[in-house]
């Protein structure tokens, strides 16, 4: 049976995956890309090599991010959050970040450039965040 | 490593999987959710209830449509499909279209209604394609 998500349910699936995918508006239409990520205090945290994406969302900051579980039609999950690409900004809110993000992936800086137009050190890379601004989700079977 | 994929690998990506999300723009920014789909000549077939994703499609045709494989940060592919979306109009084309749903979908038909607002027989559903105008790939170290 199809059913909302309480918020609590969103918040559980967000916190249990590491990869989900950003929506971003450009000129002709949507652009979605995979991405890892990581999520703290009603913000999702990840991170970009300065390029075609970032470009995008300085421009058409109203970004959407998607995560699921599909274990078939009759039984999967899903949460749209949609909020605001926020660059993070100050050496101290840079480093906090690029912490989170590498606690998120256990260690390894290589997990973090899933999705990413060009392979990139997490030093270098545009640490972002997306405000949460609304997060509804979906169920069926689940 | 990071690489683009060929042309092919791109068909063979969307060929070996039978859902995907689909990006909408919306008047706020954009809309994401996993739709179940086939591919036939160069379109993505999927169906949807009357509702929500079906407006936003109507009036913001150039949609995006996304598969992807992700092991980890360091082993993972996706592929981007940017087209416009088309109604399957005609008793004829539409019979088609449900039939090739059903078949990807192994004659079950619960299994074409993830992804939905409502649940809804394909009897009964918006039927449509997305015509590929432009389909990117992406892997690292697969």
């Amino acid at each position: 049976m199809l059913r909302e998500l309480s918020a609590r349910e969103c918040d559980e699936l967000l916190g249990r995956h590491r990869f989900g995918r950003i929506g971003v508006r450009d000129a002709e239409g949507v652009y979605i890309v995979p991405i890892g990520y990581a999520v703290e205090d009603g913000a999702i945290y990840a991170h970009a090599a300065p390029g075609h994406k970032v470009h995008l969302m300085r421009l058409w900051p109203h970004v959407a991010f998607e995560v699921d579980e599909i274990e078939d039609g009759a039984h999967w999950r899903s949460v749209l959050v949609r909020g605001r690409f926020e660059e993070v900004q100050g050496e101290e809110a840079r480093q906090h970040a690029r912490l989170l993000l590498v606690k998120a992936f256990e260690g390894n800086p290589v997990s973090v450039t899933a999705g990413h137009g060009h392979r990139t050190h997490l030093a270098d890379a545009v640490l972002f965040r997306i405000r949460m601004e609304d997060v509804t989700g979906r169920a069926e079977g689940l």
